[in-house]
């Protein structure tokens, strides 16, 4: 890594006192916003869905990109929690048996598991049209314009063409030799696509941002989103279950292609070392001057052990 | 029935000069929007699922509302393509061995018979996503002020305290004995609150439509919405499967509570008649001009025979 790179670089106190208090806003807001009213257990089954669990990465990457623009905190903590509930609906439907059929999801039973399969469909369903409900504020806080943008982007991310689309070629995948083209362009696809999306949406959440300095925090998201998945499928085969909170294992169990399959450990690890460097290129290149949580983030999702 | 709704009413020929060509447009334009430059089976489970069949009655509400305030015509195609997106999505979700488990939709087998549950899942969640992407392009054709009242009032509609919180009480009701202010709620919410939605959307593609219209075209849609289920309900058991294009019979199978087993055939049919005088006079009331075509599809619910 260049000197440049490193200069001034957060450590994890900083970024932890950083992101405390944007946490404390998401869990807040998706705890007020998750699951109230909803009939019978369905909310419940959102609410577990939601709350007391995750990383909260795209949240923070929402976060991060808006405060790099001086975006609108109340579209941010808005959109930061669009993000997660996408990404906290698609672990949902993923868990399900006639996806992954997975019983262990950060360490609790999944939704499933939990609620019966008709529930967690349904769940996961609503924690969708809630992303989008929860963009759409009828306050005056957000501007019609943002509340527009930040729709088309997620559906974009979410949809055929981003997140499940990126799941669908998954599916499609088992047990088929995937080169590294075709490994990179499912991950673009399937868990990319809302990374990307949250850098993308923080950035929304400010009108008049320089044309350039947008298309660096896109190829900043693009890079940090193939990383994630790059150390995923390292944490897969190295971590245990315990710590990942969820099962380890699991994609080389199901014959699944991944980097570590197809560039060794090693090769995979320069892998992710290279986008992280791309990434934090790319925020040099923006000529934003408040991208140190960018930065810090870019490296937490290289270093994490889960 | 009083004269003066049935003064000038539209006939069955007249409803299909107005409807054709709305039909014909939205047939292409759900042909040109879904399921392109998806990624393998993903796109031809979400064309199956939409394409060529259904009544589209939910976007010829949405054109119908639109042409009454003289709405943004672009806007109503939108908005009428992504209604049908919504409906599409949760008959393939409903359809699902975890839900409904039907085989036969439309006359055709169920979107997971012929593509498999996983993709019968994605498809589903793909086609939420879509239906918000479509209602917000980016190329100037739909102000975003129309773009962001039309995410919100579909997000409502389709989500936890509307359709998706209809399926959660539907799914819980099963051999409860509801009373009928009990399973109106729940057919508020499961099929009301999209087709009311539809109307609602229609109307928010103009803007300054007075206030007073806004709340007779919402009266419209919710008494509208509830004739639907219980013509449905009546349906159930007077139709055959064939003529149906699905599985008649079945709520009655499943013991769910039906406004025939709870008012009886003869108590249906008035409860059905009562809420189309009460859609009809909501129209009166609008003070709008061109409500024809509302009025129309009033009747068109009420006396259909699938």
């Amino acid at each position: 890594m260049s000197a440049v790179h490193t200069a001034g670089r957060w450590d994890a106190q900083r970024l932890a006192s950083w992101s405390g208090p944007h946490l404390a806003n998401v869990e807040a807001a998706l705890s007020n916003w998750v699951g109230i009213d909803a009939p019978v257990q369905l909310g419940d089954a959102m609410r577990y869905a939601v709350l007391d669990g995750g990383k909260r990465l795209r949240p923070l990457l929402v976060m991060a990109a808006s405060e790099a623009v001086q975006g609108n905190a109340a579209a941010a903590l808005r959109a930061a929690c669009a993000t997660e509930l996408i990404h906290a609906y698609s672990l949902v439907h993923d868990d399900l048996p006639c996806m992954d059929n997975d019983v262990l999801r950060r360490g609790k039973p999944t939704v499933h598991v939990q609620f019966g399969e008709a529930d967690a469909l349904l769940a996961g369903d609503a924690l969708q049209a809630l992303a989008f409900e929860l963009l759409t504020p009828d306050d005056g806080s957000v501007t019609p314009a943002v509340q527009a943008l930040l729709c088309r982007l997620l559906a974009r991310a979410a949809g055929s063409q981003g997140m499940a689309g990126g799941q669908a070629i998954d599916l499609a995948s088992v047990g088929l030799a995937l080169d590294q083209a075709q490994l990179r362009e499912m991950h673009r696809l399937k868990t990319g696509a809302l990374l990307q999306g949250s850098v993308e949406m923080g950035a929304a959440c400010a009108q008049d941002v320089a044309p350039a300095a947008l298309a660096a925090l896109r190829a900043y998201g693009s890079a940090l989103g193939l990383a994630f998945q790059v150390v995923d499928d390292i944490l897969d085969v190295t971590a245990d279950s315990l710590t990942l909170g969820k099962t380890a294992g699991k994609d080389a169990a199901a014959d699944k292609p991944t980097y570590v399959s197809l560039l060794g450990l090693d090769g995979a690890r320069a892998q992710a070392s290279q986008l992280l460097e791309e990434a934090l290129a790319a925020l040099e290149r923006s000529g934003l001057a408040d991208t140190e949580a960018l930065r810090a983030l870019a490296h937490m999702v290289v270093d994490r052990d889960r």
